[in-house]
């Protein structure tokens, strides 16, 4: 049985996207719903990094995601078994969420009585950074596997975010030419603010900072 | 020494992609050029499964490759160091190419005495599948850590692409949830013509069927 919707949203009608986010951001706000814009490459491990995520949170703040996806509900189905609520939103071959469309699954899913929803956005390092969702706070994933010269190539996406995850660090000994100290030197140039935090969504290494920091994010956004 | 030129392509005044694609094709066929479009995500392996195929083949066919990022120069200089040819395009901040931004970059890079042109596109497994380059061939790379669920999650690139290249197959007993059977049976599904091989750019692993395709699309074009 499928235990999520699944929503087809359109391209936006508003010529100014960052006006847009910010009129979401204020309905968010009002609300108290934390929404968190969860970006990367494909495959570098949004969803299990999620899943580990809820496992950890689900009894202290209650949870929505919303799965982004231009086809496909592999992802919602895959959260759904967590017990939290999910929705599929397609993008119809968008290859980045804005803010209306963000709205437009934020209104469809009924997130009043939520108070931290995770938007998975499009596996994509390039356009998903361009159009700003109307999130409370930006993450990236990247991980070991692609190489530790990523920031160099996707300037924006590393600039934008809060805070980036380095995940798969589990398999640092077979990726033994990624560096550890020059993807950090490389993201904190582009964004010296941003957080960085090194993770296995597979043995839970660093999970605890990353959480931590999640925590106290959403605590003092609902002061 | 900079061994390599860098050009900024601007955006396409064609407003028919596929028209302007058919004609690029047209005159690269009279020039005798091959065009391959590769194509992934970011970190799935583009470059160094392209040093390695230069490497085999430098001596058989006159090779130029043209690099295309949004910013940075890291893979010219890693495809100079091969001794052939390279050259930089800079998107201006677009996640893909379209024929006349190809053009744009065959035209400066001058292509008429070379046999075989590889166009490294923007690491994206969604634009790039949007725009026909005018290519004579498109190549993708799935890599093992990115997960054999892609083939679901990004339909489209799997089904415009000739030949899939599945990379990094010396970590699949790292990443033991990748099945190489699940993954091949969903990209035939999406496109029963495509051609995949196994390979790893790291040890050399499948190399033998890639070049042995590789160079039997280009012999026969240029017949």
């Amino acid at each position: 049985m499928k235990e999520f919707k699944t929503i087809e949203v359109k391209r936006s009608i508003f010529e100014d996207n960052d006006a847009d986010a910010g009129r979401l951001r204020k309905e968010l706000k009002e609300e108290g719903t934390f929404l968190l814009n969860l970006m990367s490459s494909p495959g570098a491990g949004k969803t299990a990094t999620l899943k580990r995520t809820i496992e950890a949170l689900k009894d202290e703040f209650r949870i929505g995601v919303m799965e982004a996806d231009i086809d496909s509900d592999v992802d919602a189905r895959a959260i759904s078994e967590t017990g939290v609520r999910a929705i599929q939103i397609h993008t119809g071959g968008m290859c980045h969420l804005d803010a209306d469309m963000t709205r437009q699954g934020i209104r469809e899913f009924g997130t009043k009585d939520l108070e931290l929803v995770v938007l998975e956005n499009v596996g994509n390092l390039v356009c998903p950074a361009e159009f700003d969702t109307g999130s409370t706070k930006n993450a990236m994933i990247l991980s070991v596997p692609e190489g530790d010269d990523k920031p160099l190539k996707y300037p924006l996406m590393f600039s934008i975010c809060d805070v980036v995850l380095i995940n798969k660090c589990d398999t640092l000994s077979v990726f033994d030419d990624f560096s550890k100290e020059a993807v950090k030197e490389r993201i904190l140039k582009l964004n010296p603010k941003a957080e960085v935090i090194y993770i296995s969504a597979k043995t839970g290494e660093g999970f605890e900072e990353w959480l931590r920091w999640l925590r106290k994010e959403i605590r003092e956004y609902r002061m």
